[in-house]
């Protein structure tokens, strides 16, 4: 069996009691370094196998190479297991491991756990795009940010910045500044559920020419987002 | 004390360490009827205050009147605090009631726990859109939708159909069938984590005649969206 597990920000608290059972009856943890180094000491003595950034495809293999030799293997992701996750690859990888049963265990992705440190600034419908162009093409990604914006989508940004990538936030604010306000409420949240965990709010304007770092979730709050007593919130829509 | 917890699905496993510890040390617990009655042989002995349907404003004041005395309270919502939650509205009403602290608990919101049921298809940029016109206007939602198609977002659709809303999930795939193909497939997911839950893959020219309930949450794949081994998958982007 192969458990694709989501895990949260990585904390004991931030895991599911059905993310902990997989984890749990699996004899190895395959994951990428730094989400081992959180897990390890919330499994003792559990067997883990990591890879570093970018050698997703060779984790994903070593652990449908160790399931289909009947093992119990959970392939843990940080956030959701869907959700920029290894799911997908697993299943498309598993074409040719089919003897091994795959189950997805979801988790909380950084779109809600930062929203909820934030206050709650995707209450109502939302998008998430991440500004990474490893693997989407950017002209793919300013449609999506374009699509988001002329929706009035609250947004969630992941990958805003990168030391590579130092442009591609501005870039989105220059377009969703086509069709909201510069002074659109934002927020930032930085190491989520984790040591030097932050989260500060500010303006649209003020976003665009701010510099953030990968471990950061940026959200833009949507035509009527407003900031109530320290905290990024759009309203649902109830008759208060 | 507030916290205003998501549960995610409503079973013990579905909830997060995180979320488990604020209901375990509130007096007070209160919620929407269907889910206190999942919560209680969760946390048998603790203290349950229900309201009904449409009753969230009252239920809201209450959970902020016993804070205001000094109870520590969690107002729980299923699938995420944040996502069609009570974290906004609890932030509004809080206005009146600046001594009560409040803090949000992100949960495993339906998009993620359906999307793990069906397989993996939010795994690349993704939108989250309502049908339910009760508290944002049609025209809003035929904006969303448009923009999310547009924008070649994959697609997770809360509250797609009820007894009184039976056009909206046909009208919505009509604006999606303007910018994608009638096989762009698709999946239903109902009762998530609870008796009787299921799902079904389909495509957007079947879902467009689909009849499904209140307790289902509608996902449409994007442009590289597929089917995989009975699993709906869209591509993160690696070269397989």
């Amino acid at each position: 069996m192969l458990y694709i597990v989501g895990i949260g920000c990585g904390s004991a608290e931030g895991l599911t009691g059905e993310a902990r059972d997989a984890i749990e009856s699996s004899s190895l943890i395959v994951g990428y370094t730094v989400y081992n180094e959180l897990l390890q000491p919330v499994f003792p003595g559990k067997k883990f196998y990591a890879t570093g950034m970018k050698q997703e495809k060779e984790r994903v293999i070593f652990a449908l190479e160790q399931a289909v030799c009947g093992l119990d293997v959970s392939l843990v992701c940080s956030g959701d297991a869907g959700v920029y996750g290894m799911a997908s690859l697993a299943f498309e990888l598993a074409e040719n491991y089919r003897e091994v049963q795959i189950k997805v265990i979801a988790g909380v992705t950084a779109a809600l756990s930062g929203a909820a440190l934030l206050g709650s600034p995707l209450t109502n419908d939302f998008a998430v795009i991440s500004l990474s162009d490893l693997l989407t093409p950017w002209d793919v990604i300013e449609k999506r940010v374009e699509g988001a914006a002329s929706g009035d989508f609250a947004i969630a940004l992941y990958n805003p910045m990168s030391h590579k990538r130092t442009e591609n936030l501005r870039r989105a604010c220059e377009i969703i500044l086509k069709y909201r306000s510069a002074v659109t409420p934002c927020g930032i949240a930085a190491n989520i559920g984790r040591e030097g965990e932050s989260c500060r709010i500010l303006t649209l304007g003020e976003l665009q020419n701010s510099v953030v770092d990968m471990f950061t979730t940026v959200f833009v709050g949507n035509s009527v987002t407003r900031v109530i007593d320290g905290k990024l919130v759009t309203p649902r829509g109830y008759r208060i």
